[in-house]
């Protein structure tokens, strides 16, 4: 089977890459070819069984769509957007890439006839607005308090729409904030989540601009991969026709992620963590969820790590070596 | 205060102008000026202390929605549409009016400096997808099963997105099924649930293609015009973040429509309807919400209809100046 993932280049599309690479399938069928695409240029996975195409362009080019699914990949991972922190920034761009940019993919596998392909596109809790209950269920109203929601439940939407239609077989998820997310920071509003774990554990400072009751909703990378794994291969007809599902995550307030920390890492570790206050950060965050019951997604077999002690751990282990800075 | 009615051609529009014709103002202010647009030369409404511009065009040319606000209307009204049965014929036509036609328009207010009109939206609960609860309130989730009432629902993520940004000032009101609907016919798949009253009232068989139990959600055009002018003058502030409205209505079954029928208008009358089962029809049907709890709606002053036999009695004054055929 041919893959392809847009997004290729970003955090969780090389982490994916990476393990397709490793698995040299997915589900049960082999996979015969690997394409990814991204802004810039992605990198390659390690060895892998099958042929890897890398391709660089920009999908809010009604074209880049087209050629992209020319080759009627079997799966399609759609990855790509501007992140939270972005698209409030830069108003046009968001809905230009994250808006127009998934219409034009979609309309690009529309146009094709007898082509229906499974289409995995992450969403992402952003989609919900405050006020919330004291855990989101599944039939929660989407009113987002971001452009980046307002994209995604958009993109949702259309999903739903064309697979119903029949022209794809498309599977939304939801994801959780991912933490710890490795590297560098990106531009996400949601950044420090994961800043105060992975600047202390790397031997650095990391600011918290909030305060420590703060509760949100995380996964792991490694979850994360696991839930686009299963999102691509999970039998369509068993899902129906409310193809957008919440991912199962870790409910945790900033106080128990420190704890967390101090657990896995000691208290010298811990005590990087600055308290700088931020209103504007603090203002946004108010906004977001802090808790979900994902019913569905657990009982069509996602799976979510199993503490937030688990997280920094896998952590360590796939970014540091084993090793504490 | 300057107005404009995008779809001021349709049965919605019509009776809006009129009233504003009568009214002479909009809550307060003065009416200056009112435009109406649609895709084809609306009619004037009778006499009115105002000018009144009538426009035809194509909303999804961008040039057109450009043109049509720039003169700056304090009020927008867009109502334009596909209607459901039209866009799920015609895939591309309903995403082209419904969903680009709406962007334009939202995009080009926001690319007006200081201008921030109110933009009063028709929704429907076409944005509403079964399985339901017994009651739908307004936290319940989005999941729409036609192209029409996704584009519908992503029409109301722009508006609360544009209206958070401080680009407009938007009210999305989620419109019952508008019965009885005066005229002829149009390719609204509910079109059947105003034939079976309609008809029979006129003198004429109507065909009723569902069974007696099936219940749905109604408010009558007299109803639906108060709706609009109450969301062009409601104090946006109060409504808060969430700007689309469930608006409240009357859930009645089939059978009771009919019964409503006969005491209006007696037996002969009620005994003009033709059952004639069209498993198409039902099957759309079944995944149409039922009932609501239009809590929100209700607090912020939206009136329903007192009963299905008063919708039934303004339809004979209003359409039929009293007589029943």
């Amino acid at each position: 089977m041919k893959i392809l993932i847009i997004g290729g280049g970003g955090m969780i599309g090389r982490k994916l890459a990476g393990r397709l690479a490793a698995d040299g399938k997915l589900g049960e069928r082999e996979i015969s070819e690997l394409t990814l695409f991204d802004v810039v240029s992605p990198d390659a996975p390690g060895d892998s069984a099958f042929p890897v195409k890398l391709r660089t362009g920009d999908l809010s080019n009604v074209d880049e769509a087209k050629a992209l699914v020319a080759e009627q990949p079997d799966v399609i991972f759609h990855l790509a957007a501007i992140v939270s922190g972005e698209a409030e920034e830069d108003f046009a761009k968001g809905y230009r890439i994250n808006l127009d940019g998934t219409r034009h993919l979609l309309d690009a596998v529309c146009a094709i006839n007898e082509y229906v392909p499974r289409v995995v596109f992450t969403s992402s809790i952003a989609v919900f607005g405050a006020p919330f209950p004291d855990a989101i269920t599944d039939d929660f109203h989407t009113t987002p308090l971001t452009s980046y929601g307002t994209q995604k439940a958009i993109g949702e939407l259309l999903l739903s729409d064309f697979t119903r239609r029949g022209m794809m077989d498309g599977i939304g998820i939801r994801l959780p904030t991912i933490c710890v997310r490795p590297g560098s920071p990106n531009k996400a509003a949601s950044g420090f989540f994961s800043n105060i774990i992975r600047e202390p554990l790397a031997g650095a400072e990391a600011v918290l601009p909030v305060s420590d009751d703060v509760q949100h909703w995380h996964a792991s990378p490694r979850s994360a991969v696991g839930f686009l794994l299963h999102a691509a291969t999970i039998d369509g007809t068993i899902v129906g026709n409310r193809r957008n599902l919440t991912m199962p995550g870790i409910a945790v307030t900033v106080g128990e992620q420190i704890e967390a920390l101090r657990t896995v890492a000691g208290d010298n570790v811990a005590s990087r963590i600055r308290r700088v206050p931020d209103e504007k950060i603090m203002h946004m965050v108010s906004g977001w969820p802090r808790n979900f019951r994902a019913d569905r997604a657990t009982g069509l077999g996602f799976q979510a790590d199993a503490s937030f002690e688990q997280i920094i751990r896998a952590h360590v282990n796939d970014e540091l070596g084993g090793n504490i800075g």
